[in-house]
C-alpha cells in the first residue's frame, strides 16, 4: 500500500506545474558564470555583447522576462514583452503590455510595432533574446502591409471554421504577418537571437508554437492561397488578404525565410517547458512517493471522453491484474485532447477526460485517474481538471445526478463537482500540454 | 535492430490466434489422468459419474465439442452443440447443428429443445458440460412459455436501436428464456456442471457472455420492466412480452436464479479462452522474437478512430523518446472498440483504428501499430485488419487516395489495400477479444 492515491496525485500535480511554471524553466537553462551566458548547451561571451535586447510574446512572457531580469539584471538595455489581460508582473526593465487574447486587439497592434521596433534596432554585436509561449500568435499582431487587423482577425474566423488544420491555418497567418514564419528572425538581423520557447503545442513542432516567428517556414504563399481554396473560404476573405496573397505567390513579395536562410545563421532556438518536462516531474514527485512508473506518452490526443475510456482501460489492467507494473503504480501521459460539443453543460476537455475515466473504473479500489490542465483553466470553468475515482460516479448519482447523461451534456462540470472531484488549482501563470495520471495504491 | 516489425507483427497475430483456437484452449485446462477429469484446478473422479452429457452453443462450439471429444472418448453418452452456418466440424459422438446467427432461427429452436431436453434427463451422478462461446445467446433461442421465436426478434431488434447497454439488454433477454440468465443451470439440477466458456466479451463478465446460462443472475424481472420503460419501449414490445414480464413482476413466474442459489451447488464455471490468452501469447511470441514490451490493457474500448490517436501518440513516444521501454519494443492491447459510422465507404473497427493510427505515424521510420479481430473477419470484409507502418499514408495517396478521406468516410478498407496494409487470415473458427500491437524495432 502506497500513499493514498488521491493526496499523491494532488502532490504530483503541484510539483509537476511548479516545473513548468515560467521563472524555473528559465533558470533551468539560462543562467550567468561571471561573464559568460549558458542557453542549454551554448556559451556566449557577453563581453562580446554590445546590448541586450528582450523581447516576448504569450501568456507566460511576462514571467519568463522577470526571470531573464534577475539573471542579467542592469545588463537587460532595453525590453518588450506582450501579455494578456491579467497577466501582467511587476519587471523592473523590461517593459510589459497588455493584449487582447484570443482575439489580437489595437493594444496588441500598438505593443507589436514598439517590439518589432526594438528588434530591428539590434545591431551585429547585439543580442536579442525572444521569450516565446502560448498565446504568443494572438499577442503579436503584426500585419503585412495593406491589410488591417481586423483583415486578419475575419480571416482567422474564417480558418478556425473551415476545418483546416493548425499547419494549415499557420501557413495562411505567417504570409499575412510580418514577424510569424520566421521573419521575427529576419528583421533581427545581424543581432544574435536566442530563442527560449515555453510550448503549448502537443510534439512541440518549432515552426507551430505562435507561428514560429524566429523559425524556418517550409509553407510558401501559393500554399496559403492553396489553403485558403481548398477549404471554400478564398472568396470570403478581405478583398486585401487575397491581393496580399497574389502577389507573394506571384512573386511580388518576398517570401518567409525558407530552411537554410542565412538569416538563421545566428538563431538558437530552444524549447525550455513543454509537456514532456510537466510529465518527467510528474514521475520523479510520484517516485519520491513510492510509486513506481512511466511515462506513457507525452503526445496524447484525440476525443477527451474516447481518450477517458482508454485510459480507464488501463487503469483497470494495473488494479485488476497488476500489468505493465504492480502497484503502487504510476502512468504519466501528457498532450492535448480535444471536445466536440454536442450537449449544453459546462466543462473542459480535462474534466470530460475524467468523468469518462471516472465510469471506466466505477468501484474499483484505491485507483485514480487525474486530467489537470497546467493554465490551471479547463475550459470556460474556474477548474483546472478533475480527479476520479471508483466511488467517483457513485457520488455523482448520490447527489441526485446521472453521471452518463452528464457526459453526453457536455455536463463535466456539475457533475464533478457534485462529487468533489473538481482539481481547483487557479491560474498559474504558464501553459504547457495537460497532464493525465493513472495512479494504484 | 529487431527483426523485420511488420514481419515480426504477422508472426506475433498467427502465434495469439493460435492460443484462442476453441479445441487449444480447451486442451489447455481439460484433460485426463487415468480416471481423473482435471478442468482447470479442479479434479473429478470419473469412477463416480454415471453419464456424460455434453452441450454447447456458440460460433465455436463444434470446435470445442471435438477438442472434449477426443479427450473423453467413448466416455461421452451424447451430445448436443448448436454452432452459426458454415460452423459446422466433423464429430464422432456430439451432434452438431447449425442455426441462424446472429438472428435466431426456427433451427436454433428446434436445436434448442433438444439441447434442453438432453440437459433436463441428467441426474446427480451425470456431468453435464457446457461449451459456451460468442454468439451463444442468439444460438440458444429457447423463449419462455407463450412467447415465440417472433416476439424475442421484435424485442431484441427494439432493444438493439433504443440506446440501452448491454447489461439492460441481457436483462430483459434473460426474463424471456428458458435457458438464459442461469436457467439452464438450475435445468440441469441435480446433475453436476463444468461450464467452458470461450469468451468473447471485453472484461469477461460470466453473467454477459451468451447471457449467462449458467451463471447467477442480478437482474430481476421488475428490472426487465424497468429497462423496457426507461427506453421508451414497453409500448412497442410484443403484448406477450409485456405480459409474461408484468406476471414475472408480480411474482406470478419464478424468478432466475440468484446469486447464493442452492442450484449453483455443483457447478464450475471456468473461462478458457479469451483477449487476455490472446494478449499473453502475442507478448510471449515477441520476446521469442527478441521484442521486451508488456501488455497495456486487455479491456480496451472507446470509438475505433480515437483509440488509433491514442495508440498512436504511444507509438510515438516508443519510436522518438524510447519511452517506457527501448526498442526492439512490443506492446500489446486487447479488447473491442466501436465504429460510429457517419460514412459511406467500407471497413471494420480494427480496419479504422490501424487507418488512423497510420496518420499518427506518419513518417516515422520502423514502428508498426496493427490492430486484428481474432475471428478472421473485420466488420463486412473479407480482412480481418490492418497493419500499418510511417509510410502507410503515402503509399495510400500514391494510389490516388486521402487517407483523411478515407477515414472520415469509414472507407478504411479502400484504403488499406490501396496501401497493401490490410490484414487477411480468412475465418479463424474462433472468437475473443480483438487485438492491437504497437511494434518499435
Amino acid at each position: 500500500m502506497g500513499k493514498d492515491p488521491r493526496e499523491a496525485a494532488r502532490e504530483i500535480i503541484d510539483a509537476a506545474i511548479d516545473a513548468v511554471r515560467p521563472e524555473e524553466c528559465i533558470r533551468r537553462v539560462f543562467r550567468l558564470e561571471g561573464e559568460v551566458l549558458c542557453v542549454g548547451d551554448a556559451r556566449f561571451d557577453l563581453r562580446g555583447v554590445k546590448r541586450i535586447y528582450v523581447v516576448g510574446f504569450g501568456k507566460a512572457s511576462a514571467g519568463m522576462a522577470r526571470a531573464v531580469e534577475e539573471i542579467l539584471g542592469a545588463r537587460v538595455a532595453k525590453g518588450v514583452v506582450i501579455t494578456a489581460e491579467g497577466y501582467r508582473i511587476p519587471t523592473e526593465r523590461i517593459r510589459v503590455h497588455e493584449a487582447g487574447h484570443p482575439l489580437p486587439d489595437r493594444r496588441g497592434l500598438a505593443a507589436s510595432c514598439e517590439l518589432l521596433s526594438l528588434v530591428a534596432e539590434a545591431e551585429r554585436e547585439d543580442l536579442v533574446i525572444v521569450l516565446i509561449s502560448g498565446g504568443g500568435s494572438a499577442l503579436l499582431p503584426a500585419p503585412a502591409e495593406g491589410i488591417t487587423l481586423e483583415d486578419l482577425v475575419v480571416t482567422n474566423e474564417l480558418l478556425l471554421r473551415s476545418g483546416a488544420v493548425i499547419q494549415e491555418i499557420n501557413a495562411v497567418r505567417k504570409h499575412l504577418s510580418r514577424a510569424k514564419g520566421g521573419q521575427l528572425a529576419r528583421l533581427a538581423q545581424p543581432a544574435r537571437v536566442v530563442a527560449l520557447i515555453l510550448s503549448d503545442v502537443v510534439g512541440d513542432p518549432l515552426d507551430s508554437i505562435a507561428s514560429g516567428p524566429t523559425v524556418p517556414d517550409p509553407t510558401t504563399f501559393a500554399d496559403a492561397v492553396e489553403v485558403l481554396r481548398r477549404y471554400g473560404i478564398w472568396g470570403q476573405v478581405p478583398p486585401s488578404v487575397r491581393r496580399h496573397l497574389e502577389r507573394g505567390a506571384a512573386g511580388e513579395i518576398p517570401e518567409t525565410p525558407k530552411p537554410g536562410d542565412p538569416c538563421f545563421a545566428r538563431v538558437l532556438n530552444l524549447i525550455v517547458g513543454s509537456g514532456r518536462h510537466a510529465a518527467e516531474a510528474a514521475l520523479k514527485k510520484g517516485e519520491e512517493l513510492g510509486f513506481r512508473g512511466f511515462i506513457l506518452t507525452t503526445t496524447l490526443e484525440g476525443e477527451a471522453r474516447e481518450v477517458g475510456r482508454v485510459v480507464a482501460a488501463v487503469a483497470r489492467e494495473l488494479r485488476r491484474c497488476e500489468r505493465p507494473i504492480s502497484p503502487p503504480a504510476l502512468l504519466v501521459l501528457a498532450g492535448e485532447t480535444t471536445v466536440t460539443v454536442k450537449g449544453r453543460g459546462k466543462g473542459g476537455r480535462n474534466q470530460e477526460l475524467a468523468l469518462s475515466a471516472a465510469l471506466g473504473i466505477e468501484g474499483l479500489r484505491d485507483v485514480v485517474v487525474a486530467s489537470v490542465g497546467t493554465d490551471g483553466r479547463d475550459g470556460p470553468t474556474d477548474a483546472a481538471g478533475g480527479i476520479v475515482d471508483g466511488g467517483t460516479t457513485g457520488r455523482i448519482r448520490a447527489a441526485g445526478h446521472d453521471p452518463r447523461a452528464s457526459l453526453s451534456d457536455n455536463d463535466s462540470y456539475r457533475a464533478l463537482a457534485a462529487a468533489g472531484d473538481l482539481l481547483v488549482t487557479g491560474p498559474t501563470g504558464t501553459n504547457v500540454a495537460d497532464l493525465v495520471l493513472v495512479l494504484a495504491a
